[in-house]
């Protein structure tokens, strides 16, 4: 559901879609599966671009890395013809070979020519590491719970420490799946919507920052004993539009999903895993083509800048609502991991001088 | 074993290394599981840098996409951080999967850290679709096959159709799994080997060349029954080299692949996944570093050719040999795919007017 | 004028244009200026993608560096917009600035919103390093050259050692200009043309090779003293085409140039700037556009193979022409640099042991 | 100079450098010519990586390209090689083809070998469009104006609009040069200096924030008259430093100059080429290598963040700094064209009500 009201700094000067979700854009489902077990944290989320096919109609595409210390799979083939034609799985870093194997057996089922008739078909799976709050080392997640991720396409769906986000720590927060969208007007004609889904494990709370106010500081002192020393965390960014941007275009969005991110105080650490996907659900390709040339509808490049904005202010939103809707959670060490919402309750009791920041971070945030 | 003799068109100039074998790379060590159950024709074949704990110490590397028609995984974090810190397992597309999981168990069973006090670990698994010859939709590697061909660390090993090969075509005849290697004199000083491994499974009849002379047009009107209309094969190149290149160099050297898989026909069809990696054996990097600093030794790119030569030339030499040494078989339909030897004997006997020609390829190739 | 006949390996199996030049592709025009002067042998070599104004109507475009030893400019733009919006020059590495400025300022005549109510331009400019033949170090071009070159709009056009391939020598012989086509016949309703045109002056002589005869070695021992030593020549590629592709088609079509090229020798050397241009001259994109979405064709990438195959045979045809045309010539240090056609005449005269290959050569290429 | 405290929100956590300058990398030097003559207010930078012949000792570099709207040069070769063997030159757009003859001739001059016995020499050269407040169409720079900057070589120099930053406007406001240091301790014994220099030419006034706070929006309301209605501005970035990284790990470093840029308020903007050139003093490279292998310092990329956020703080700062020193001028059109310290003044005087906003951001600014 993102934020309640606009960032200040909000580079979209846009609107929020109607549910605030990736699901805003049309089409676009998110399953979640999410798993507790003893020390075992974890899950899955999916994102399915389009309820039809997708193999048969793929989806133009691109991928990003921002920093490339991360396993996600299926960007070589992504980044060669432009297209997603599977659901996008997110997940923790040792469950990507039992992702793609679960997703490989539903993509097989539903197609009966893949590695018959046809070409086989290209899994997409990104990863953060939970290991900090999960006993990753266990491979826990199934092929089953991929398999029920897969099978529930809800539109409205939850955010924070749920789904393949349960384990997952941002600036030394909880942290986890977050989203938003924003509306884009090109002209009296023609109105789309971008769309951002974000896994985030990244960041130092130090650096944190929210519409510029330096709140990680006070913050880290708080809960100095459970920092971690290096980054090694990583954030996982989907953006979804109807606009008719082809795969060129969908690169040159993903890379400004680096502007949000940066906006809350990450810096492209070292052993941050920080890959971006974009689709588009127009100008979908055949695989069984009848035709070899298509009509097709072309934008032009020279206002770009509205989807550009929109992505941006959307991937920023998302990192926020990931920190805001997550809850505090006992990691597999059994240490508490405080959520954004509960630290800075800490912090106003404990520290009285922060009172003035503390209310203005969430006022800027729409916490109570 | 490569070729007896080199190629006329041999670019290195060089010897071959004592085995014509990537295992003349001091270290360098091939483990293969060949699977032949029913209509499953597939396997797996595992390349190992170097004999110690590769996530302790990771070789410098570089992987190059060619043409991304494929599913290898692993490459984002090489490009990242130039290292290699697993095995490089080659398998059919839709055993990556597995192949993840099997190698992250290993890795996880021989470093307790991993995913605990320490980062994760970058499997890489490199594939081909052998679903023309094999029922690729069975899925039929198990993580137990990945882990007996981990388990074998041979320095002579089988070319041909075995391991991950078995199932692959090349040229629409029997391709697989092939092998040579060069010996780079640099200086009085100074002498190095560059290896190579193929997996071969890419290319028309019609287009194939053997040191320029063009015996793939008869060979195609021989078994034009069985060959495929549109290209969707890859080819899979593993480098070795004991010389101090470092990862930009490597990806250099990973280049040159291409030359040696264009010298035989190929002309990088938009089906196939034509995928690189290259690695280096010397200047080591530590996981768990005690320094910060390290003195290596760095090689002048002024005299990087040398390199490059042996790289196409034994890519060239491999490509062949994976021909020379493969079998026919029969595959999942029980049609007979049959070997370039068993093909050019074929056509020797039906076509008496190509019998020169015939002579003249066996004669380069080494064949009886 | 490229070839004769087909060579018997060529890949696109497709019929010659009817100038068999990249003029064929309708619109495509070529502008060349020769400079022999004293020790100077240089020139220059334009490429207009179409008859109208190119910034106002710009081409759907894509570079790709093979090996970026090499100083052309104009890639960074390409490369994020898809696009070309000036002719192409092609000249010596000490002329790019000049050809720069020339070019700027043929633009800043043609439309004068450029750098004043609208954006700049970016200049496209390849080169290679002919200082071997010529002074290079005396900066010869002038503004004037490239603006003489630029107002030749030819369709027939001299290939050899002409225009900026005055002074360039390709496998130690006298490289230069050639130029080939190939039409393409998707099906029924629509053909198309692919055409290339390549500035010669790589390779080493020793690893050429004429449809697989390797006519280089014993050419090498004939002129053995003026060979160089360390590879640190180029070649530029342009590929025209007014099949409908796309950036992303038109970057996977440039990759295809190194098919070409490694067939007659090449193994891409460390010293080499090895560059590719390809453009299409359908589906312009306007600089004013009146709206921003417009209706285009799309190609489908299933039968992309046709173009790819066109692609590296004209690239492979054109390296030939480029020798098959070019005269010997005295260089900067009054030494006699051959043709291939005089070296070849040479060795039949001095070797006759080479007589059936010298005469299997010239058949191959259709000299006399 | 840069700022004269650090800001609030600074990465680095580090102490500035003895100038805040990118010569307080030892060697660094900088020469700029300012060129003021009627409608034209342009210029060039130089930076200078160390004081010695570069082209005989070149650095390890690395370019990345944030968004490619531009038309730098040099990219090609840095991007194979790993290496920068001439002075880093800025200037205006269509100042690019001057600045290479320049360039080329100095480096002609200084190396008799250059284009005679050994190879060429690839000349960098960045640029932004000044064309906003400078008649840009008159191509005003002059060879001589490269040279003399080229001979100067301060370690003390201007910031604001100055040299190649005369003519830029950043948010809408004055920009032009601007530059900062960061000391960067990796442990007892190795201490190392990241410096930065921006051209800064992008941005919309609405986005721009100082610290988090968004003065842009007032600002942006009091000059509406001046503002440009799409992004077509640029920033170049030039990052040194004297710790041994080498070319891989400096193309990491340049991308994090993307942080700091973001940090005041960039989104990456469809029109702007956003360019990086990181190189080290440390390692160089000898272009008549004596011997081919040569015994050089590894730093391991574990701690390589303290170069990150080195990287980040100090574009961070330098792009503040290049508002902070540029002073109001009067544009092509005859229009002052406001500094950010005017700017602010004006803001305190007509709009009281934002007279604590202003001396807020004065005072995270230095600014009287």
């Amino acid at each position: 559901m993102g934020l309640e009201q606009p960032l200040v700094n909000d580079l979209s000067q846009g609107i929020k879609g109607s549910l605030n979700l990736i699901t805003d854009v049309p089409g676009v489902r998110v399953g979640q599966i999410t798993i507790d077990n003893g020390d075992v944290h974890t899950g899955v989320t999916a994102i399915r671009p389009h309820p039809g096919n997708l193999f048969r109609k793929k989806v133009p595409a691109a991928a990003y890395v921002i920093n490339g210390f991360g396993k996600s799979v299926g960007l070589v083939q992504i980044d060669e013809l432009g297209t997603i034609e599977t659901p996008i799985l997110l997940t923790n870093t040792f469950g990507v070979g039992t992702a793609i194997n679960a997703l490989t057996k539903q993509l097989l089922a539903e197609n009966k020519e893949i590695g018959d008739t046809t070409s086989t078909v290209n899994p997409v799976v990104a990863e953060c590491n939970d290991g900090d709050v999960s006993n990753i080392r266990k491979m826990a997640l199934t092929e089953s719970d991929v398999s029920r991720a897969l099978s529930i396409t809800d539109g409205q769906f939850a955010e924070g420490a749920v789904g393949a986000g349960r384990g997952m720590m941002c600036y030394d927060l909880k942290g986890g799946i977050g989203s938003s969208s924003r509306i884009v007007k090109v002209d009296q004609d023609h109105q789309y919507t971008v769309g951002a889904l974000v896994m985030t494990n990244y960041g130092f709370l130090d650096d944190f920052i929210v519409n510029g106010i330096p709140i990680g500081k006070p913050l880290a002192k708080l809960i100095a004993a459970n920092k971690q020393k290096e980054e090694k965390g990583s954030i996982i960014t989907v953006l979804a539009t109807d606009a008719p941007l082809n795969s060129r275009q969908l690169k040159r969005l993903a890379k400004r999903a680096t502007v949000g991110i940066n906006r809350t105080g990450g810096f492209i650490g070292n052993g941050s895993g920080e890959i971006v996907f974009a689709f588009s659900t127009t100008n979908l390709i055949n695989h069984f083509a009848k035709r070899q040339f298509e009509t097709i509808t072309r934008f032009n490049d020279n206002q770009i800048d509205l989807f550009f904005r929109a992505a941006a202010a959307s991937v920023d939103e998302a990192v926020l609502s990931s920190l805001v809707h997550a809850e505090s959670v006992i990691d597999r060490k059994g240490r508490l991991r405080l959520s954004l919402t509960d630290a800075l309750q800490q912090l106003k009791v404990s520290q009285p001088q922060y009172t003035e920041m503390v209310d203005n971070v969430k006022s800027q945030l729409g916490v109570k």
